[in-house]
């Protein structure tokens, strides 16, 4: 039986398994998708301690090349469920015929920032299109951008790259605002943020980079271009451990954990993005990696 | 006036730097010794995913370059006093002459492994004497090691080495360990342990590295001598928070946060290992810096 496993193979899983690996635990990682999680889009990461202007996929390789040579295996399979045995210990089954037993789990699925499902999205991520100001806004210094969305996250973003950018427009599909008074209040009093609403982006042009965005009027059906480097989308992200609720706590669909990582499940834990926390950075997925780790290690070793 | 002052350059300042920057933020860190804290001393890093084999004087030097290229300036002065002002901001008076004004604090002191004042201990650290399991348990896979201490840090650091070495002494000046029963109990199940009560670690033996320690009973006062590849010693931390207690509340000397970074006094904020918590790792320190920078920045910007 394995001692650990891990679901997602993003910077809290791979360092969960660095941890897990370094105090001896058999450990296996189980990877939907492509290793390394969201960061593999962002082509330069300024905001991680000791790499500068790296890639996010080179970032990723190198998590993986450190998990794998301290012996962390990785397989690719989708988790869809986490069954418990009478023994306490765990069974985890996969979409591709995954059925593996264990005695604790890390789940470290991540989260996904809603796309606005408008053509060209995809392929100008990194190009002008970001999900997220406090990783990228720096490279937008001087410049002009627009922020899409209309909660706390949206007009955060917008008064922190308005002290950043030359003019910051922010674009809501209603008149309202959902984000707190306090904020908005002290996002209006930047003379260098312009207030484009009930709006929202309809279309998005290029040239090789993002050059611009065509905005259409949710009331009047009017629309308008706007002129942009970047764009930042804050329409909300979307965690996926709806398949795990049969044990754990989830709230607003994050696995509900404090900072010590423990699920109000014993014996399975959770680090990164996919946690209900505040503040969702590379640091503070891999700080969530090695606590769920060594809270899985002493786990084990107590029971 | 300054908008955002760091107290300490270790992982956690400088972290919170090189986010308080990005954000626009004009920052000062002031360090009262060497920029890097802690982990100087290390000469192998393993554990802070994406950095393989670096020693902690070239992962501080990483993180200080990052710092200062984005903008953050470093002053050498030991902060012992933090002042409020009529308006709500801050003056910061340092042992040199230092007097300077801001509208936040992170305090991001760190914290400083109590040493046993031994002969030879400081020259043997990261050369078979280290103050941290988690961080250089691996480096003696295989090996013979001891464990100086006998509270819960003490233990858990042995039941961990126990699962990694070859042999596991454990040190303790009395019979009976401060340490949880239920993890005494874990301890003393594994057979590759020994226990040395009431023992103290009276002299070290070494040949360029650590070659074993003379231990005196200290209740008749007999010498032995153990042969060993590593010493860990856990016999406490040394927080150093105290002159800033006019303002902040501290648990046992540490500041008293949770992990949104916030102290009890608006305006200040904490970071790393000197805040009150579990888990003390690069990876836990980095991202409080990143939280309390962030968590300062919209303090800024909302006040």
């Amino acid at each position: 039986m394995t001692d650990i496993a891990i679901i997602g193979a993003g910077t809290a899983g791979l360092t969960a398994a660095i941890y897990a690996r370094r105090a001896g635990m058999e450990t296996i990682i189980f990877e939907a998708e492509a290793y390394g999680g969201q960061i593999i889009n962002t082509p330069e990461i300024e905001n991680y301690p000791g790499l500068m202007n790296i890639s996010g996929y080179e970032f990723a390789s190198r998590l993986y090349e450190q998990a794998t040579s301290l012996g962390a295996k990785l397989e690719f399979d989708r988790i869809i469920a986490i069954e418990e045995k009478e023994d306490s210990s765990f069974c985890l089954k996969g979409t591709y015929g995954t059925s593996i037993d264990c005695k604790a789990v890390i789940i470290a699925t991540g989260a996904k920032s809603r796309p606005m499902d408008i053509e060209g999205e995809e392929q100008l991520v990194g190009k002008g299109i970001s999900y997220c100001a406090t990783c990228d806004g720096a490279f937008y210094k001087g410049k002009t951008v627009a922020v899409f969305g209309g909660g706390n996250t949206a007009v955060e973003d917008a008064i922190y790259l308005a002290d950043i950018c030359e003019k910051v427009y922010i674009v809501h599909r209603r008149n309202e605002f959902r984000a707190e008074k306090s904020l908005t209040d002290t996002l209006f009093t930047k003379d260098n943020v312009v207030r484009m609403t009930p709006y929202i982006v309809s279309a998005l042009k290029s040239d090789k980079r993002l050059t611009g965005i065509e905005v259409t009027n949710t009331a009047d059906g009017s629309v308008k271009y706007i002129e942009l480097d970047g764009l930042f989308v804050a329409i909300g992200q979307i965690p996926g451990n709806e398949e795990f609720k049969n044990l754990i706590t989830l709230k607003e669909g994050y696995v509900a954990a404090g900072e010590d990582c423990l699920t109000d499940h014993k014996g399975i834990f959770t680090a990164g993005d996919c946690r209900s926390k505040k503040v969702r950075q590379l640091t503070t997925a891999a700080a969530d990696g090695a606590t769920a780790a060594l809270a899985a290690c002493e786990y084990l070793r107590l029971n």
